[in-house]
């Protein structure tokens, strides 16, 4: 079955946003009487009947819709974006795969990049949750201070991953079914008052291996260490 | 300190090789009398004085050397190639940039490339280990035909992920300091067959969790379970 995404469909909205019509009609070449499936982002997942297609729209009747459970841990990972774009982008794609709830982007001092297209992420977000058939759509945060992050943003667990000697191996401080944030730094890391401040807002310092990963790789796997304690 | 590459130093051979020599005198601007690091990819690490840049050539004299010990694990991953080039490539730095040892490229039924250029992922693996400072250079083999593949390549510990309910979870079944071989199929996954003569070869069948995963990403989180069971 293929997958369109319609955020709207639990308030009655029975035709598919713009850019799905596109892909719909033009690229799969569905017509009236085919059946897709189609997600809402938030655990919804319908089967439908296409009954108006049209170069304007593509109209649908419900035939069919389950609600999928949501899973038993909350992953967020905040990570200062690199300077290049197809890095974060990648990051993206692979951390909402991994069925990763909800990414912010840091302003820090090292930061490379303090603009964001974030509407290119949400359409990376949108095409994984069709990908991976999860259900739920990451949701893509505004770019943001850093200490305004640190002072307005709740967690059960905080982590920030820094590169020094003696932390403690991320997977041996995680634990299950719980809310956790992942504060990654820039390439050149967080500056030592940074990461102070951090920990000063509760964040306790892991870290993700012997390895010296690039940001978007630290940022998956940190992503990927929350899933596996979860057993997902 | 700036890193690079010469496989041949602990044989006297004391210049750079041509990519790294026009790397260091082109892009870097380094001249005779700057210091700078040489690793020999397998666990050497020197540091150099350049005593002749020309257009030419690079040489130098090792001022210090030591030898970076080896992990107490091995790390195979054995993959079908995706269609996309640049798929491939992502997957080969960053499992390089996470210390993978060896990875070897599958041609199985629902393989969607039958050539490789091998050498562009070299360069990659060469970049991995200098941008990762792990002293070990990860062993990228040519494309085989997955049969032969079984046959041929023998591992402590030997793994298939597929996507089939009630499998364990990769966690469960992975242990620590063990050579441990994983294959990861293509889109559209491995054949029944193909399993099924995996299984036969003594590769166990596991489950890399509950999202669906694209080929690429699939291969990086078997890379990464393998290090976390490690603490690595």
């Amino acid at each position: 079955m293929i997958y369109f995404y319609q955020p709207d469909i639990a308030k009655g909205i029975h035709e598919l946003p713009e850019d799905e019509h596109q892909h719909c009609t033009r690229v799969l070449r569905k017509t009236s009487g085919d059946e897709v499936g189609i997600f809402d982002g938030v655990g919804g997942m319908y089967k439908v009947l296409l009954t108006e297609v049209s170069k304007k729209q593509t109209k649908f009747e419900i035939v069919e819709s389950r609600q999928l459970v949501r899973k038993s841990f909350y992953n967020h990972i905040a990570i200062a974006p690199t300077k290049n774009m197809d890095r974060i982008e990648w990051f993206v794609e692979k951390a909402c795969e991994l069925g990763v709830d909800e990414i912010s982007f840091l302003l820090t001092k090292n930061s490379e990049r303090d603009k964001l297209r974030i509407d290119r992420l949400e359409k990376k977000a949108v095409s994984a949750l069709k990908q991976s058939k999860s259900g739920y759509l990451t949701k893509i945060n505004e770019l943001v201070k850093l200490d305004q992050f640190l002072s307005q943003t709740p967690s059960d667990l905080k982590f920030i991953a820094v590169v020094e000697e003696n932390l403690p191996y991320y997977a041996e401080v995680l634990q299950q079914d719980r809310n956790v944030l992942t504060l990654i730094g820039p390439e050149g890391d967080f500056t030592q008052e940074e990461s102070k401040s951090a920990v000063a807002s509760g964040f306790r310092k892991i870290s993700l291996g012997k390895s010296v990963l690039r940001t978007e790789t630290a940022g998956l796997m940190a992503s990927h260490f929350v899933n596996t304690i979860n057993r997902y």
